[in-house]
Parts: C-alpha cells; sequence; structure tokens
C-alpha cells in the first residue's frame, strides 16, 4: 500500500499517531516531524517482530537483509515477556535458543544487573546483543520492567531497546501515570495497544520508532508496479514499508473516532475509573481471609489465589466461575504458583460489573469448600 | 488468540475454509477433516511468509526453530512473482540473496526448465532448496506459472511448493476456469485473496496448508497463560499457531456474509460479467489503431499501450487519466516497456463503468497528441 493508494489513510495514521505522542506524554523523538514517526501494527506481536528487524537492519548495516542473519545476534528479555517476543525470533530465523530469558528480580520485574551480566559475558563470548525488549506491564502481573537501567545496559553493548508496553501504556494518558515511561526517551521504539484498554476496537497495536529509516531499509522492496511519483519524492509515508503485510486496512479512522468521541478527559476519566474499581477489588480480596493478594495490584489488574488447596483450588475455582457463563476469568503462574486474574479494562465496566464478579467467586469459593 | 477465546470465531473460519475447498474446487487435502486445513491471514503477503516457515520447519526438521537459519536454504520465484516473495525471505532472516528470481519464459510465466537446472546446480554447489513460490496470476498480467512442472522440481529436490492465486484464484469458483489448479494437487500451501476480488472487504487472504503440523511446529509457543483444557485435549484448532501475531479478529464472519449473500451462483455470475466486460475491453482495445495489447488479456485484467511515443507517452497517458479523478489507472512493466493496467474486479461494475473509462483513455489520448 502506497501513500497514493489513499493518501487520506496515510496522513490520517500519521496525525493521529503524533497525537498520541502528545496525549501520551511521549518523547518528542517519535514526532514524525524528525527522524522517528508512528504506525498502527495489527498487533504487539507484529511491533515486535518489526522492532526485531529494524534492530537487526542497524547491527549488521544492512548485511542481513542481503545475506541474511549474522548468527552471533544475540536478543534479551525477562522471562515474564511475553511470547510474541520469542515468535519474533523464531519467524526472523535467529531461532529460540538465541533469545535469552533474563530471570525476573523483586516484583516479577527483569532484574538489570543480571542483564548487564548477561550481555557483557555474550559479547566477551563473541556473540552480538543486537536487541532487548523491556515490557512495561507484563502480561501476567503488570509488572514494569526498569526501563533506566536496561537503557544503560543496551547503549553500553550497542543494542536495540524496545519496549512494549501493550496494556499498560494507555494509563500514560494521566499524568500521574506517567511514571511508567521512566527512560524511555532513550527507548528506540515503543508501542502500546489501543484495542486493549483505550476503547478501540481489535486490531490496534501503535507502535513508534526513534529513526525509522532502520525499519524502513529493512522492509522497502519497490517493484515496478508500486514505483510512482509521490514516493519517489521522498516526501510522504509508504507504511507498507513499516510492516509486515503489503497491503493495509484504515484503522487510524477508528482511533480518530474513539479520540474525537471520548476527548483526552473523557478517556482519562475511564482509566482512572477502571483503576479505582481494581483497587477496590483490591480492598474486597484483602478483607476474604480465604484469598490472598499475589501481586500487588498496579493499575486495573488484580492478581490473587485461594491461601489454602494449592493449583487444584485455585484451577477448580476459575472452572466454576467460568462454568457459570457470568464471567470469564483467565490465570498466570507468578512464584510457580496458579494464580487468577481479573482485569477492569472494558469501555463500560463499571464498579457493579467487578463487585458482582467477585461476589461470584466468593459463592463458587464457598460451594466447591462445602463439597470439600 | 486461544480456540476457547472465541469458539464461534474459529470454527466458523474452520467451516467456511472448508466450504470454499469445495467451491472452488481445491484437493481435499486442504479439508480440515485430514492433514490440513485453511486460515484466514491478512493478506497474500503474510501467506507467503507463513508458506515460508513452515517450509523451514520441514526442511531442517525443526532445528531452525531452535537453532536459526541453516545457511544453505535457498528459495525460487519467478521474476514476476510478487515482491512479498522477497519480502518473506528477508524478514525470516535468508537474505534477498537467498531468493532465486527465475526468469520467465512464453507469456511471462516462469520458465520451469531453467527452475529445474538452477535448483539442480544449487544442490551441486551445497545448497538446499526449501521452497519455491508459483505464481498463478502475476500481479504484473495474471501470467501463470506452469505448476505441474514446478511441482516435477519440487518433487525432485524434496521444496515445498506455495501457491499465491491472490486474484487469480476466485476464478475457480467457475467450473470453466479451473484450469488454473492444473498442478495443484501436489502444492504444499495454496491462497488467494477473497478482498481482490469475491467481493469482500479488505483484509482476507485464504491460505491452505496440506500438511499443518509443520506450520503449527513453526509457530506454536504456549506460555502458561494461555494454557487452557481446550488446547491441551488436542481437539481443537488454535489459529495463532497458524499466522505471526497472536490476536486476531473474526474475518470469517465477513466472508460467510458474503458467501450467504450472493451464494455460489451469485458469486459466478458476477466473476463472468467482469471477465466479459474485460473481454469486451480487450476488443475496444483492438479497434483503436493507436493502441496495442501488451499481453494476452487473461481473466479480468488487460494489459495494453499506445504504440507510439514509448513510455513517456503512456506515462504522460496515465497521468493525464489519473488527473481527472474520473478513474485511476496504475503501470506495470512487460517485456521492459511502461504499460497501463486496467482490471475489472469492483462488486458493482458493469460494462458502462469500464467503457466510460475507456473513452476517457481515448479522449484523453487524443488531447495529448494534438498538444504534440
Amino acid at each position: 500500500m502506497s501513500w497514493s493508494t489513499s493518501p487520506a489513510c496515510t496522513e490520517l495514521e500519521t496525525h493521529v499517531l503524533d497525537w498520541l505522542v502528545e496525549m501520551l506524554g511521549l518523547p518528542a523523538r517519535f514526532l514524525s516531524a524528525g527522524a522517528g514517526g508512528g504506525v498502527i501494527q495489527d498487533t504487539a506481536s507484529s511491533a515486535a517482530l518489526c522492532a526485531l528487524l529494524a534492530a537487526r537492519e542497524r547491527a549488521t548495516g544492512g548485511a542481513a537483509t542481503r545475506r541474511g542473519n549474522d548468527p552471533r545476534l544475540t536478543a534479551y528479555a525477562s522471562e515474564h515477556a511475553h511470547s510474541s517476543v520469542e515468535k519474533a525470533v523464531r519467524i526472523a530465523g535467529l531461532g529460540s535458543d538465541r533469545l535469552r530469558l533474563v530471570p525476573a528480580g523483586a516484583g516479577h520485574a527483569l532484574d538489570a544487573a543480571r542483564l548487564g551480566a548477561l550481555m557483557a559475558a555474550d559479547r566477551q563470548a563473541g556473540l552480538v546483543p543486537f536487541l532487548v525488549v523491556a515490557t512495561v506491564g507484563t502480561t501476567a502481573s503488570l509488572a514494569v520492567d526498569p526501563v533506566p537501567d536496561i537503557a544503560d545496559a543496551c547503549a553500553e553493548h550497542g543494542a536495540w531497546l524496545h519496549v512494549d508496553a501493550a496494556m499498560a501504556g494507555t494509563a500514560t494518558l494521566c499524568p500521574e501515570h506517567r511514571g511508567l515511561h521512566a527512560g524511555i526517551e532513550r527507548a528506540d521504539s515503543w508501542c502500546f495497544n489501543p484495542h486493549k484498554w483505550m476503547f478501540t476496537n481489535f486490531d490496534c497495536d501503535c507502535f513508534w520508532v526513534a529513526d525509522r529509516a532502520a525499519l524502513v531499509r529493512a522492509l522497502s522492496i519497490l517493484p515496478e508496479y508500486l514505483r510512482n511519483a509521490a514516493t519517489e519524492s521522498g516526501k510522504v509515508i509508504d507504511y507498507r514499508d513499516w510492516q509486515v503485510p503489503l497491503g493495509r486496512r484504515f484503522r487510524a479512522l477508528k482511533l480518530w473516532l474513539v479520540i474525537r468521541r471520548f476527548g483526552v478527559e473523557g478517556l482519562r476519566s475511564r482509566v482512572r475509573r477502571h483503576v479505582q474499581v481494581a483497587a477496590a477489588l483490591e480492598g474486597w480480596i484483602a478483607e476474604d481471609p480465604r484469598f490472598e493478594i499475589a501481586a500487588p495490584r498496579r493499575l486495573n489488574l488484580a492478581c490473587f489465589r485461594l491461601r489454602e488447596g494449592g493449583d487444584p483450588a485455585n484451577q477448580a475455582l476459575i472452572d466454576a466461575v467460568n462454568a457459570t457463563g457470568r464471567a470469564f476469568l483467565t490465570h498466570c503462574r507468578l512464584d510457580g504458583r496458579l494464580t487468577v486474574r481479573l482485569c477492569v479494562g472494558q469501555t463500560r465496566t463499571e464498579e457493579r460489573h467487578v463487585r458482582e464478579a467477585w461476589e461470584l467467586l466468593q459463592r463458587e469459593a464457598s460451594r466447591l469448600a462445602e463439597k470439600g
């Protein structure tokens, strides 16, 4: 999809992604007016893959694009990073073995000291650390990796820093949550998913790079039937070179509609309501001695479990709640133990809905205890 | 996206893709009841990438997934294949140099003798031919690669055969166009885009594999938060393992609606009307001595050019027509010469629309000739 296929589609996308830089308080280096810019991907998985491709292009000076992978290339992420990082490493032909999953430290966040030590040891061994994926809000528990320390390690070893803030990123609409941006002025790329918590229909991942040239060099191919005057002028963006597929949908339109409909204050008030409701849920859990909080509640996600009965009891509880058809709970594993996740993020979710889910959980826990 | 995220989304997709096997007269090996199956991708670019990943998995016995590319892996396609093939080879970390673009023979189709010779020479030199992408309907001129001969070469050298029928595939709704399927009973994968010519909104590419196991092995990663009873039963399809992203849209719904709304006969009659209109256009072009047919009209695509004035005259004509805002023409290059493409494929396009476009072309050609 060239700019000339639908100028409006491209122009609105660039415009909305520049708006979001301002709305979320992202660094100015991600603005399209400079060397950077934003693009809408389908999901954070594709954003991770594109970040990897740009990082590889930069690390090999373009050699990988023509001659294939340098087998020394090595990527890093937390053991709690999303599985899409390993998927990207595989797709790109590096192989799962070329991804180091760094053990988490306090609060399930990546241990930056171990990351630095691993990268140094790998370099000593002749490997090339080229990419670190930091997670701001892990899937399991919304743990936040220490981006400033990770940025130090990336700078020391010349690695691309990609930050995946798929769900938590939306919270930075609110100034009081901008602490999540610590260190990102040194990130090479950053993404979040409006389809997760910004009231936008799937699919919609917003992905920014500080240096779009590396991304475009990795993905640009210009056969005759795509040549056109606008492209050759160098004055337009051809988003086909910022993503895996050639064709693309007009996703900026739904994002523009969401922003226009709710307004920045409307978006913020919904985010704040969700965080308040999750905090209320945390309080209710703390009042019920049968349950324990499995990780400190962060933003809109509560992780908890039954104290007694271990994994089987918690699995039975999840199954029982899901079988009612009234709520659908997912799980994760924290510190080796099965954990219930309850995340508040849908456009119309209010306290009463979460209260209802919590009472259902309590009821099913009682019923299971009686059955013994 | 697990099956359990939305059973309906997965089940309808499997169902509709099985329907299409029957509607298009595809080989039974692509049915989900056996070892194969279909999945909806965003575009044919992603289908080509997935075919490559499955081919690599098979060729390396899974070693590439863990340890990275075997640098001997070599892919093949016609010089007229879509640019997405090179893009896939790059993304997968093989590097553009690992793709051989085979020169075209008669009628701009891949020369299978040259393909076989190249593969044999490469094997002799210690390389591993692992993938051939055949195009049934090239972007430039709808040229059809000789799939039966290509299948012979693939069988001889153990390469995966992917067939890209992005636009032309729709024509096989009509029994009289099933000649396009010659040899595909030996293809490992095949795709076409209902969003191109089957009246379905973008994005929607249907991709079938004869052996889904290779594809799933290449792309499956199962972290704790994706584990669930349905997946572990082995009785459901988790389409996340058939594509690059984890999440996915309910694209089967729009395809089901199109099929239900028009019916198979309704789809066929529209395809036949488009082919008739393109044939009529071919006749009008032949009657105007200023123009020549650049490639035999195939299906719904006419390729033609002004006889006099070379590339500059044809570029001026395209620009003049596009500047009117009444039609938008694209071009290609055939036998080194700039060529106008006019393709009839939109749901409501009728003969009068194409007649209007042709008269506009004639008018602008006259105007340019007068200006001299």
